[in-house]
């Protein structure tokens, strides 16, 4: 497409909150003064841009910021914004604030709206892959996903001090609704006895022998991940069942919750919302329109926003083959 | 007491873990090495000491423990010590490998038992506060609680990111039973808006006004503190009571759960631990028995342990004061 | 004294920063909220009571800073301050904000400062111990030392990783110029070989034959604390000494520096400076002026600045016979 | 090669030690297990190996491995497997033990002479890439690189708290002696003011230009990331340069050092020694041998280990160009 002639860009942030989504804002911000843009902020996602939220960003609003995990832009649901009005409302506000570009940092349902928003009005925009769930297609890796890999095993690690002290059997309940990728690496990464992720439906038989196996190999602690939605049911419901089979056992239940979501960004994230921060602003001023950027094989590439949102991103089956290999 | 000739000390963990215990296990070992006596490990508590689960201890045991959660010895509760034939079997134990004296690391429950053991055999003993609960009278501060408190505050930092970027309000459960202390502190240091403890009832009606109030003072985030078991209820109980008169507040819970016993001891607990350790192996040889070793007003203090299990240590009424003076 | 009618309280750190600093200023602000006064900052210290960069304070300026390390309102060494003239305008700047009282937070040099200024001006004036060195009487503890300590293990937790499995030699040099506070906390909580710290001076011969014992009992890590500026020089200067006696050992040197200073503050700092910043607040309006809020034995006690600039605090000589007796 | 019959693998780990090695021996061991072989551990590398510090690992020998940093395994430099005899000894060694194949991780020296090894005695082998420095080629990632960047950045982190609170320039030397993969990552993901990296001369002038153009911008900290050993010099020596241009700056130097090769490992060096482990294993089994292990766009793959230590692995243009566009 024929460039258009951008002056003004508008970021914003919307859906679930992910670490790192500061360091993109910073990034798309920061590269947008190097291109002598002018940058606006739009607070609490497509909420604040129906309600004309939005103000003028300097460098000051973005310092000291990159480290900081959340939005400082702040994310909000909308339900207006699904409505045609609410979107027209939205347009008119940006007209007003002559923004003739947008960077979106989000998820799908972020994305889709993105996607909807560009059709009807046709102003240039971007999409950056923010959440911790990594289930979008069209980039390896999730801004945030790192780092909620990362604080999932800090936890684990804090658990399994206790549950080795007392021989105990923990459920460790970790996010990701529709997605086993924070699952599978967690299981992964804290050695656990087994890995309940919403892809693969593991009987109950099945976790029940592997356990009995390891109480006869004498492990001393047991640790079983479990994917928050998982089609076997959530920590809590399996815990119930495993009690049942193993009425011997010590059993504990821990849900992570909504620590995932914060904290200081890891350095992949970091790095990653970085690179695809300046990558956003510079794919606008090349006439990159209604693309999602994101990381396939170490480098940025540019998927049309339909396709990223319909296409599910699998779980690795190396992952998952290596996972059980390492759990016996 | 006219102190008996010592020459080889039997230390345990009992009770629920705390980080620092490997810590005070390593102190009372390599203390007992420097007086040259020597040291035994028994397994899992006074179970393992029926079950004669007892190893002499040597430099290699307790290198590289000093910075780990939870306790190598392992701990576990027995039914059959609360017996008196559990208890003879355990003396009986003690006899045949020598073992003259004890060392018992834990909480009340664990040092009741010790209490009771040296009444009926007389075997020198000393207790050390081993519990993150830091409930225990004749001692300011009990092994494992500043480190707990440190991944509560830790683990709530991360939690005010996404409540500041969704101005969300959580409720987030700490552990203490009976006790506020982790509570309190947690409150405090994480600027909570209201911190409920088990010893202070606070009525509903009180929490939902100074809710109110900081949503007019335009606060971007809630945080309230939530002991578990206390009077008011548990987090999800006290949720859904506000949830009930604040229907338009987006509201969640975190449980903090397990993760608050384990972790890498912080600096306070490994020197706290480290010192009650070694005075733990000095009083024994000083004749001092049946007592508990702890740090008042910064000295280490030998406390009968009839007295430090029956004094209720109280949350400071100044430390009350100054979380809801902060929290307004 | 008869208390002054207080109205309007400035707030300023001044010297090395330490972490914490947040919390105080946050809680001495917060404090004069509830009690209905007016709250200035003066930034960057004296040298900004003097600039005139003082600005008044809401709440929003202290949202969020509790949990950050550093100081939002900045430090600077001012040597203008140190001149009657310097002090003249610097009052005069008071006078012209209507500001009738002070909390300064920092070290020595600091409240030397404030005490001066309070005896020229009589402007009614509370100190609170900042710093991470620990080294001033009138408390137990100064705000950010527990951070620094903390920082300490966690860095020297990685440095024994890998001396560990290289055989190392580590000499890790520790702040701390004139108190050996940090090093004997780390060296306890690090299972250090030996600590050497201002107060003691330890002959190289000792060292090397407490290290050649290390090895003939097959210690597998050695690291010795160097308190930065000692007597005996610092971990450069040592480590260069101990490679002449014992050429064969694979010899490293860490400075940990300037990373003790930051980071975000530990549960203790946090309590203990929202504590004081309360008490600051409240002496103020008792009549307390010209004495430093400090901690002793778990009760804030107000002594006279000049009492708190001239005590010097030296470390326990249980802790250094701690240190002793757990490194053999 | 049509594979040999495998029932014996050594593992050992060579050369500085990092992050993960500790995880990638747990699954190289773990997934020998799961294919019924028999597995050795060799300690202190190859030195251990002419030394014949040999034994039979069993499963307890990597219970609570994975998460600890360091190599349980020991690592060491070894001067007398440069020479025939020494290879000769230590081939004799294996043949002792009936060990028929070798898993070796390590850097480029560790994986060289592991090539030379199988060419003198055909002995199967497989190198895993583990050393901080990420300078392999064959691999997008080495094992320990991300923990190390993680441990820069959260350093760093510190330093600017103190850093802003002061208006200071710190020049913060990070490690990566051929290679700035280290110091091009910390320099994006801690906002800093330069990165100098040995693959780049940045003459001195532009350093003192871009910080006076920050100095106006009012940027109220600068933080420069150095590589050691960069064509430049080392951070003291860069720092003096840059005093002696910008006398009136305050100036601060701080080393990392060996911190950055300890500390527990992060979930992505957990995954990817875990995978790399198990494919080693799998490889041996496949006939793949004299060649490296790596991870190349999400997927292992087998390289000649004479092209992994010959090619050399460029930090990417793109990251160089980022870290500029986002520090000015």
């Amino acid at each position: 497409m024929e460039p258009k002639t951008i002056k003004r860009i508008g970021v914003l942030t919307s859906g679930g909150d992910a670490p790192g989504m500061n360091a993109a804002i910073r990034a798309v911000v920061r590269a947008g003064f190097y291109y002598n843009l002018e940058m606006y902020g739009i607070y609490r996602g497509y909420e604040g841009m129906i309600q004309d939220d939005i103000k003028k960003l300097e460098s000051k609003n973005i310092a000291h910021v990159l480290e900081r995990g959340g939005t400082f832009l702040k994310s909000a649901r909308s339900s207006e914004f699904r409505t045609p009005e609410g979107r027209k409302k939205a347009y008119n506000n940006l007209v007003k604030h002559g923004i003739d570009a947008l960077v979106i940092i989000g998820g799908d349902g972020s994305l889709t709206g993105a996607h909807l928003f560009y059709n009807e009005f046709g102003i240039p925009s971007i999409g950056l892959p923010g959440t911790i769930d990594n289930d979008l297609a069209g980039t390896d890796l999730t801004i945030g996903f790192d780092t909620a890999c990362n604080t999932a095993i800090e936890a684990i690690d804090k658990i399994r001090d206790t549950a080795t002290s007392h021989d105990r059997l923990f459920f460790v309940e970790v996010m990701g609704r529709d997605a086993g990728f924070i699952a599978i690496n967690a299981g992964i990464g804290s050695a656990a006895a087994a890995t309940l992720i919403p892809e693969k439906k593991m009987p109950i038989e099945r976790l029940v022998e592997r356990l009995k196996a390891r109480t006869k190999a004498m492990k001393s602690s047991n640790i079983v991940i479990v994917a928050e939605g998982g089609k076997s049911g959530g920590a809590v419901e399996i815990a119930e069942k495993i009690k049942k089979e193993l009425p011997y056992y010590d059993i504990k239940v821990t849900i992570l919750g909504h620590l995932q979501r914060g904290g200081a960004p890891s350095s992949l994230d970091r790095v990653l919302a970085s690179k695809l921060g300046v990558f956003a602003v510079e794919g606008l001023m090349q006439g990159k329109y209604d693309v999602m950027a994101g990381i396939i094989n170490n480098k940025v590439v540019f998927t049309p926003i339909s396709k990223a949102i319909v296409g599910h991103k699998e779980v690795d089956e190396d992952d998952f083959r290596i996972a059980k290999i390492l759990s016996t």
